[in-house]
């Protein structure tokens, strides 16, 4: 059985990755990420530089069509199979040599790795290296605390269904939203509802190049950035400590 | 004015800091760290072998003493003495040569660091370098993705009031329970009446020396283990795309 070493590549910033993920991507000679059809990759421009002139790439290209929606049950299946499709294809790599997989962020922190992951238990000896996570990287340049003392901290989805979203938000402490685009609109209503809506940030490709930091307030209705974060800091309970 | 640099140094493992930490930490010419009086302290061990011949260390103890409860007022005019004046220093030494300080996890994710930085505002150069909280070096350490799809992450302190902690983790979705400590007694109550006890693991020193991963269950009570987060999966909602 050969290694399948799934690297955390941090929030998009190649200097935030760890210095084992930074070791292996280095001393690979095949490397494996998932892309969009006729994209460059947002995994692959973190390493760009970092890769030895020799290595094979991989990229996994997301199955693609317009005919069918996002979420039926022909798309889940489209994606089983290309799953099933990559993850037999990276198991007979890996009796060759290791293979390098790349992963925006912390694999087990929502990972499209994870459906790789779960079908190659024992058909190959697997590596996942933790990496920031894509939230840390925005509460780190926005340069305040998302959490201190006995703060909560909810993470969730601008994917959930409204009724949920509402209920979530509605909270005094530190909140991650996270799959914003065309849910924006969705989650400005949540948090103007729960009084939230000018302590709100959001975070475009944090630590990346083109980086944009905004009040959600001051953002255009209809502006639906991609890799964007919104963030809602904790106040810090127990304040007499906290300063 | 000199510049401060915090460098997040990750859950403990050293080979998990960034790559920008582990460069500044080797190059510093003074460094500084909290630790606990007579302790050698976490944040120190983890840069073991880092650090430069010339180094200048600053070891910050907490002020300690058995007279004074944890949350009473005294306790807490002590504690925020003992930061004004380490600011004090740190801002007085940046004067001479960058100072690193070191902090576990990631300092803007319940980070001890943030009392100083907020006291230093506008009298140094800050920057903050993000790193993998401990949370996520745990998740790591089970080799189970901690959310997928659509779950939703809550992460608690083990310190809060217990109906606010029954409350909180009567939840289907992800859970992170820091601060556990003598609190296990507590969380082990609430994640059982939620039913949610079978599901969960204790990570003790999760990525470092004497790491334990164990079943929340098979814990003895009396157990207070240090280092220790509870953590409680998420299901991965929209299974049909998670396998």
């Amino acid at each position: 059985m050969g290694r399948i070493i799934c690297c955390g590549l941090g929030p998009g910033d190649p200097d935030l990755m760890s210095v084992r993920a930074d070791r292996e991507i280095r001393a690979a000679t095949q490397v494996a990420y998932f892309r969009k059809k006729g994209r460059p990759g947002q995994a692959r421009r973190i390493v760009e530089g970092l890769l030895a002139q020799n290595v094979c790439e991989y990229p996994m290209e997301y199955p693609v069509t317009t005919e069918l929606a996002f979420d039926s049950k022909e798309y889940a299946q489209l994606l089983a199979d290309f799953y099933d499709a990559w993850a037999d294809r990276l198991a007979r790599l890996a009796r060759e040599d290791n293979v390098v997989v790349l992963c925006e962020g912390d694999p087990f922190f929502y990972g499209s790795f994870m459906h790789l992951y779960s079908r190659l238990q024992g058909r190959a000896e697997l590596h996942v290296i933790a990496g920031i996570p894509g939230m840390a990287g925005c509460w780190n340049v926005v340069g305040q605390p998302i959490a201190l003392g006995d703060d909560v901290m909810t993470v969730l989805m601008g994917t959930l269904p409204e009724e949920e979203l509402n209920r979530r938000v509605n909270n005094e402490d530190a909140l991650v939203i996270m799959k914003t685009g065309r849910n924006l609109v969705k989650i400005r209503r949540a948090l103007t509802a729960a009084g939230r809506l000018e302590e709100a940030w959001l975070i475009e490709r944090g630590t990346m190049p083109g980086e944009r930091i905004a009040r959600l307030e001051d953002i255009e209705p209809g502006d639906c950035p991609y890799f964007a974060i919104v963030l809602v800091h904790g106040r810090g309970r127990r304040r007499e400590l906290c300063e």
